[in-house]
């Protein structure tokens, strides 16, 4: 504990990182079991609530595939011959939404890394969809394949990562009739988590879910009962669902395959400019979406995103991780503890650096999620830049951030042995605890070991070279992408893998209109 | 909204800058409407409090001044002649701080600055008492006056810093008998907010009492309605209070003058390796020192103070915003409120520089902080270095994460003129709400607008110079100084106060034994 341990300590630590060894904690479920902080009564809810089912009843919604207003006709909905518009009657909406599951599994290729989604449990996956990557060293560059392969073995690596969420970064250097398929045969070959697909017409994710049946060797038969792949739907906010989107929910909730259904509800532009006004809207597109599902099957699994956040409106660009997204995030959950269904948000921010402020509206956005009882994360880690970036820097970042989560969410031991009277007694007054028996029993685990923090003083720190959280961020990832090792695939299920990705690339992928 | 839009604003938000004008929220009270997160069970709490009686009735506290151990004598505890360690019956305790007050008033010198203290009140101070001073472009030097100065400016320029607590730097180019004079003479001219004084013996914290007087104009005899300092009072943990805290708490006490009773149990160091533990010795010595000032004088003014962390158990420096911070802060909320007490915290961090991990520890703090119903957080704005430093570009962040966290706390409009719904029937599907009546009446005040935070596109961003939070901080703390203007003060308090202060000065101030 003097100067000389510190040294060590650093040097110890230094030797770990340049073996890719981070101090971490275990993949692992993660429960809240901290009551739901809730800032808006029962009767406002429900204001909130009844607001939006006039919304459906009295505006209505969009659904432009004529294929998803057959399903709503037969369900009982008012749609009128050639016009997209489809208003619902309150108690159908109801009724239809009481079928959504309200818990569920998600299976990864390793069992050891399925997900348990709903009830007072968290997942955080990575972020998704980014058109660019960044990192400190080669600045920010359009999204490409070996980036998008970097940042899924991170997702390997990181432990507090449950699960891939999108692509990390969008792999542009793929045609696009193929970047499906060699994007999720990537993430199958380099991580063995929750692996996701994009619902962008009926070939892409069709292909998205053979791929993850195939690396789980799940059955078409078994498929219902071992969900292995899920996909988010956005609505095309104000009140549309467009085609592609249409097509992912029917096929995937036809499966049984969690459909994480988020209106894209910025206050002031695609929605009205009150946090209020813009969660009515998001609960009726939310609900909208999850009774859709639904309609197609019942049963099927759904998750209620929430998305809405504020923009600028001196220039129009979008903001997050503002009071008024905290806001909507715990709202959020209100709402979908309302109607029992697992809840989505994510950790966002609109910095265009790995900085404090990246931090700051990061920070906000995690505790929202984990106060409001959010179910799965989204963007948990590397999102920057509004999602215009994927930032290695900023997934660990992000990392660090949420294994405090977890540290924050164990609950405490209140017990004699605990207490520690006895140590306190020994101690007296003006002593110290570090010799204690009481301390030494339990110092190595007592405390979250940081990944990322520096605690070191100032002048140790400057003798290391000042080394900024951002900075120390690439030299962490750096390490762990350099102890990546593809975890185990069986041989057969790679030739099983690659002869159906082979196929479908010779046979030209999907156009645009699959 | 366009490019050029966008342009224009970021030109007037220079020229904003320039003249030292930041969009900020006005000077305020600031409640939290939501309720307290409570992370312990009733009986849980109730371990930890019936622990701390153990410790206070079989352990003891050392009182280290022999006047305040006559005062316990009086009151009935259990001294032994000679022997410092007192030792206290539960009913003893529990009788004398059912006097302590729950919420009270601090007088500033310009009445519009008071600030009320306790119930759901949240008021911000700027940090306190570190050893150096730090800005990017001069980086970390020792405490000196010109710093403490623009510290002092800084507390008066920022809306949201409600208090000055403490010397925001040391200024120990001060000859140390006369500082606690200039420091206070300088903070009293500089900011008309509520100022602090040092319990560092009696001559100094009765000075301190006086220029505050002399400030804010308060008699003598009206100095118990119209309390215009407060002091704090740090435990030496453990389990022990110093003569010069004992002489302060007692003067103070007599006056009615608000004091912050903060044990400094850094869990694994100064108090045992559990968090649960600390926090029954945070307790203990927190309760000994509220009943100690009531027996002083029941009606006392005081706040339970908390500043439970942990340590690095491998270098045993300390660390701070960490889970196990968050945990203490939020359960120090739960005690504080069985006694019906205020309740001060604090906004910290260990990083050495204002990064990413300055604003996630900071952050974590202040949820915690915001959660916990902390009625007072000290270090609220400034902080770095785990108290080692303040720094300027940290205090602006600081401002922006405090701003945020008020205009979280503001409760949101529920109602159908909030919601909106003919601007979503008029916008309909796939429109947008950027120029509909709803939007244009709500625009301009609908969101918080930051003082930090840069939202534009990475383009522009880019060429604005990539500036990183920091880099903008430190372009604002600027703008704030160069505009900072003395608030009015009359010419003869002005007199008066200078007459007070050079006739101690020539006095030589306060000697070590003073």
């Amino acid at each position: 504990m003097a100067r000389t341990g510190r040294r060590t300590r650093d040097a110890a630590r230094e030797r770990m990182e340049e073996n890719g060894v981070i101090p971490q904690i275990p993949f692992q479920e993660v429960r809240n079991p901290y009551p739901p902080v809730e800032i808006i009564s029962t009767d406002q809810l429900e204001a909130i609530h009844l607001a939006s089912l006039r919304v459906l009843e009295d505006i209505g919604i969009n659904f432009l595939l004529e294929e998803a207003r057959d399903i709503w006709r037969e369900a009982g909905a008012d749609v009128k011959p050639g016009d997209p518009r489809v208003r619902f009657d309150r108690n159908l909406i109801e009724d239809l939404i009481r079928h959504a599951p309200s818990e569920f599994t998600l299976h990864a290729r390793n069992p050891a890394r399925n997900i348990m989604v709903g009830g007072n449990r968290i997942v955080f996956g990575s972020v998704g969809s980014p058109p660019n990557a960044t990192d400190l060293d080669r600045g920010r560059r359009g999204g490409n394949y070996e980036d998008y392969s970097n940042f899924m073995r991170l997702v390997q690596q990181l432990n507090v990562c449950h699960m891939m969420s999108g692509y990390p970064v969008e792999p542009v250097d793929i045609e696009p009739n193929i970047r499906h398929l060699e994007a999720l045969r990537t993430a199958s070959v380099l991580t063995d988590k929750v692996i996701f697909g994009y619902s962008l017409g009926r070939r892409r994710i069709l292909d998205a879910i053979k791929i993850a049946q195939i690396a789980g060797q799940v059955s078409d038969e078994a498929l219902w009962d071992k969900p292995c792949i899920s996909t988010v739907v956005n609505a095309n906010s104000p009140l549309q669902y467009d085609i592609p989107m249409l097509i992912g929910m029917i096929e995937m909730s036809k499966r049984g395959l969690p459909i994480i259904i988020t209106p894209f509800t910025l206050a002031g532009a695609m929605a009205p400019v009150t946090v209020a006004g813009a969660l009515v809207q998001q609960n009726a597109e939310a609900l909208a979406g999850i009774a859709f599902c639904q309609a197609v099957k019942k049963g099927a699994r759904v998750l209620y995103g929430g998305f809405t956040s504020n923009v600028d409106m001196k220039t129009g660009a979008p903001a997050f991780g503002t009071p008024e997204y905290s806001q909507a995030v715990l709202i959020g959950g209100q709402l979908a503890r309302r109607y029992n269904i697992p809840y989505r948000a994510s950790n966002v921010n609109a910095s265009n650096a790995p900085d404090a402020q990246a931090a700051w509206e990061s920070s906000n956005s995690l505790w929202s999620c984990v106060m409001g009882h959010c179910n799965m994360v989204k963007h948990g880690l590397g999102w920057l830049e509004g999602g215009l970036s994927a930032s290695f820097e900023k997934m660990i970042i992000d990392a660090e951030m949420i294994q405090m989560m977890i540290a924050f969410l164990k609950p405490l031991e209140i017990s004699d042995d605990a207490f520690g009277l006895d140590a306190m007694a020994d101690v007296g007054p003006g002593g110290h605890f570090f010799g204690t028996a009481h301390t030494l029993a339990r110092y190595e685990t007592a405390f979250n070991p940081p990944v990322l923090a520096d605690w070191s003083n100032y002048e140790t720190w400057a003798e290391k070279g000042s080394l900024t959280a951002d900075q120390r961020a690439n030299k962490v990832y750096k390490a762990l992408l350099s102890s990546h090792e593809e975890p185990a695939m069986d041989e057969s299920v790679r030739e099983e893998l690659d002869a159906f990705v082979d196929r479908r690339i010779a046979e030209g992928g999907a156009g645009m209109d699959d």
